[in-house]
C-alpha cells in the first residue's frame, strides 16, 4: 500500500534548539546513508547516531545526532530515521530537502500516523487521541488523549461491539436454520431487553463524552448581569486569583473569550459580557444583543447581583431567562451590604470570591477521569449517536412487534457505526479527510 | 562548577508532531528514571527507549522516546536524557515541569552550550556559530555557520596566535637573559617586518570578514530614482523572477525591507524608496528624507534611469550622489525606447529584466566560501579589529625606532584578543551575556 519513503519535519517551524527531520518506509536507511557520513546499513534499531549530513558536493551541511529506528517496533511499523539538527528554518528546510533529493516523498499532514493505523498498530480512535494529545490545552484533556492513545476507547467500545455481533449471530441463526429445532427460537421479547440494555450503555457513554468534550474545549462561561453589577471585577477576580495557572498557551483563546482558568482540572472560557438592561442608545443596543447570543452559546451562566440592593425589575428578567441553563447566582458587593444572604456571597471588588470558586469546584469535581474511558471527539460521538438512532429504531420496531430479523438490519447499522469509530470499517477518502487534519510530520 | 542539572524543551514551543525535553547533568538520568516506564541505570548511550512518563500518582502523562547519552560523548560533555513527546504545548510544559518538580533546573537560554565550551568540547568561536546556524537565512550563512562549528575560525586564527606567541617569546627571553650573548639580540630591524606580516594576513581576514557579515545578514539594496521611473516594477519583477527562492521565513525580513531575493549564494535585502525629486509637499518630503536615509545605509545601490527619455536634472542629482556607493545603473523602459543603450537595459514592466540579474550575479560570484575560512560575527570581528589597533600602535612604536620591549605591551594586547575570540581568556559576566542571546534549550 505504501510504496514510498515520507519524509517531513516535526517540529515546529519556528526557530528552535533542535529540529527534526523524519523519514518512514522501506528507504528511510538506505536514503539517509547516502547523505550521512556514517554507515548505517548494520547499525542496530534505536540507536543513536552522531554525524554530519553532506550535500551533493559531499560538503557537510550540519552537524546532526541520527536515530534509527528498525521495522517493525517503530511508530508507523516501518523503518524510521529521525535526523535531529540544529533548529534553525533554514537548515531544517535545507536538510529536508536534500533528503527529497535523495527520493523520499514529501509526508501529508497526518501520514505517519495513518501509516501506523493501517499497518495495524493503533486504530482509528488510538490515532485520532494523538492529535488530542497535541492540541490540549488542559491536564483534563491531555489525561483524556493519553488513555485514548492507550486504546481506551477500543475498551470501552469492544464488549458493546461484541454485544451487538452476538445479538446479529443470533438473528441469522434463526433466519438461515429455521429447520433445526435445537436452536432456540429468537423472539421479540427476548431481543427487546438486550436493544434497551446497550442503548442504556450507550447513554452512559454519551453523557459522559459530554462531559468528555467540555474538558477538552473547556467550558465557555458568560458572566452576566445588570450594569455596574460588577461583572468586569468578577472577571478580574477570577483571573487573579487563578493568575498562576491563567494559561498562556498562544492560540487557544478564542476572540470573544476574556480570559480562561483552571477550576479543578477543568478550564473555564470566561465571557464577559456587556450589562443587559433595557437600553435606548443604538450601540449600547448592539452590545446587548451580543450578550444575548453569547448567554445563548453558553454552557455555564455566572449571573451576578446585587447584594447590596433589592433586586430589580431587570435582575428579575435575567434569573427568568437564564432559569434552564446551568448557573450559579452571584451576590456582590458583600463590603456594602449590611445583611448575609444565602448562596454564593462574594466581593469582586476586594477579591473575596472564595465562596465562587468552591461552588465552581463542586460543580465540575469529576472524579470521572479517574473511572473509565470517556470519549471526546466528535467524530466519535457523532458515529455513537448514529448507532444510537439505529438502535432506538430498532427498539421501537419491536415495541411495535416487528419479527427480528426484519430490525436486524438497523442493528447492522449500529455495529458498523460502533467498528468505524475504531476505523475497523473506513471509506477511504474520508479516512484522508481525518488525517489531513492533522500536525505536518505526526 | 555545574553542579546541577538543567532542563529545558528544545524544540520551538508551538503545536508540532514532536517536542524535546533535554535534560544535561549528573542527574540526568536519574530523574528521568524515576519518572519514566522502563529502568535506564543501565542502558548503553546512544540508546533510544520507548515508555511512558509518569505523574506523581504513577498515571501515565504522555507515550514518549527516551534518548540517552552517557558522558562524556555527548553534547555538553555531560550524561544527557531526550525525552521526545508529544508536541503539543501543554503536554510539553506538562513533562518539563514533571522534570523540574524531581530536582532539575530550568537551563538559561544557551547553557547546554555553554557547558559544553566549559567542558572544552567547543571553542567560544564554535559555540557562536551553533547560534549563527540557527539564525543563518540562506545557503552561503548555513555554510559559513558549519564550518565556524566545525572549527574554522580556531584554524584560521591559531597560526596567527602562535605568530604572536613567538614574538612575545622572542622579546621575554631578550629581556629575561640579556645576558646569554648566544641569545640572538632582537631589534626593531627584526621585529618591524614580523609586525608588518602579521598585520597584513590580519587584514585579509577583516576583508573577508566584510563579506562574511554581508553574506550572513544579506545585503541592503536600496532601489533608487526619480519619480515613475520604475522602481516598484523592479522590485515586483526582481521578486517574481526569484519567486521560487523569495525567502518566506517569518521574522527575518525588516520592517523597511520589502523584499528578499538570493543571488547566487547572497541574499538581497531589497529596498524600495520614494521617487527623490524637489517637492514642496511636506509629506512628500518626509518620504524623500526617508529614501536618502535609506540610501545612506545601503550597502548596493540600484540606480534606475528612464532609457526613453533624455537624463533629467534629477537623475543627474542621483548620478552625482550615488557616485561612491557600490551601485548598478539600470536603464529601465527598454520596451519604450527605440535606441539601445550601454549597460544594463531593462523593461521591469514586460519583467524582461536578465541583464540585471546577471550583473547582480557577477557582482556577488563569491568562490570566497570555496576558500579559507570566513569570519562573520561581529564580537570575533570587533576583537580582530581590537587587536589590529594594538598591532598597528606596535607598529608605529617600532617605525619611531621605540625598543622591542616597550611594544610588547601591545603585542601582548593583541594576543589577548585573539585568545578571547576562542574564550581561552574571558570575563565570566561578558560569557553570561553572550550565552543568553542564544536559544533557548540550545
Amino acid at each position: 500500500m505504501f510504496d514510498h519513503t515520507i519524509c517531513a519535519i516535526s517540529t515546529a517551524l519556528k526557530e528552535g534548539a533542535i529540529s527534526i527531520v523524519r523519514l518512514s518506509g522501506e528507504d528511510a536507511i538506505p536514503i539517509v546513508n547516502q547523505i550521512f557520513t556514517k554507515d548505517l546499513s548494520h547499525v542496530p534499531s534505536h540507536t543513536i547516531h552522531y554525524g554530519h549530513i553532506l550535500d551533493d558536493h559531499k560538503e557537510p551541511v550540519d552537524e546532526v545526532l541520527v536515530s534509527v529506528f528498525r521495522a517493525p517496533k517503530t511508530y508507523t511499523r516501518e523503518d524510521i530515521v529521525e535526523i535531529n539538527c540544529h533548529g534553525g528554518i533554514f537548515i531544517t528546510r535545507k536538510i529536508l530537502s536534500i533528503v527529497l533529493s535523495h527520493g523520499a516523498k514529501l509526508a501529508k499532514p497526518g501520514e505517519f500516523t495513518q501509516r501506523a493505523f493501517y499497518h495495524g498498530r493503533i486504530d482509528l480512535s488510538q490515532a485520532e487521541a494523538v492529535e488530542d494529545m497535541i492540541e490540549a490545552t488542559n491536564d483534563s484533556a491531555a489525561k483524556m488523549a493519553i488513555r485514548g492513545i492507550r486504546g481506551s476507547v477500543h475498551q470501552l467500545l469492544q464488549p458493546l461491539i461484541e454485544n451487538l455481533l452476538d445479538i446479529i449471530a443470533q438473528i441469522e441463526v434463526n433466519i438461515d436454520y429455521p429447520e433445526y429445532e435445537d436452536i432456540e427460537q429468537l423472539t421479540q421479547q427476548d431481543l427487546l431487553p438486550k436493544v434497551k440494555e446497550w442503548l442504556d450503555r450507550i447513554d452512559a457513554i454519551l453523557k459522559k463524552a459530554n462531559t468528555g468534550q467540555l474538558i477538552k474545549n473547556g467550558i465557555d462561561t458568560v458572566i452576566i448581569g445588570r450594569p455596574n453589577v460588577g461583572k468586569s471585577s468578577l472577571l478580574n477576580a477570577l483571573l487573579e486569583e487563578d493568575k498562576a495557572i491563567v494559561t498562556d498557551i498562544a492560540g487557544t483563546t478564542r476572540d470573544i473569550v476574556e480570559g480562561q482558568i483552571h477550576i479543578g482540572s477543568v478550564q473555564l472560557n470566561l465571557i464577559d459580557t456587556a450589562g443587559i438592561r433595557h437600553a435606548s442608545d443604538k450601540i449600547e443596543q448592539i452590545g446587548i444583543e451580543k450578550s444575548q447570543e453569547k448567554l445563548q452559546q453558553a454552557k455555564l451562566v455566572l449571573l451576578v447581583l446585587d447584594g447590596s440592593h433589592p433586586l430589580t425589575k431587570e435582575d428579575e428578567d435575567l434569573l427568568e431567562k437564564t432559569k434552564d441553563k446551568l448557573r450559579l447566582i452571584i451576590w456582590n458587593k458583600q463590603d456594602l451590604s449590611d445583611t448575609s444572604q444565602e448562596g454564593i456571597c462574594i466581593s469582586a471588588k476586594n477579591h473575596q470570591i472564595q465562596p465562587l470558586i468552591d461552588a465552581l469546584e463542586s460543580l465540575y469535581q469529576n472524579d470521572l477521569l479517574n473511572e473509565e474511558p470517556v470519549l471526546s471527539n466528535e467524530r466519535q460521538i457523532g458515529l455513537l449517536q448514529q448507532a444510537r438512532s439505529a438502535m432506538t429504531r430498532a427498539q421501537l420496531a419491536l415495541e411495535d412487534h416487528t419479527e427480528p430479523d426484519l430490525v436486524e438490519i438497523d442493528i447492522q447499522e449500529a455495529y458498523e457505526d460502533l467498528k468505524e469509530i475504531l476505523g475497523e470499517v473506513h471509506r477511504e477518502d474520508l479516512l484522508d479527510t481525518l488525517f489531513s487534519k492533522f500536525c505536518l510530520g505526526k
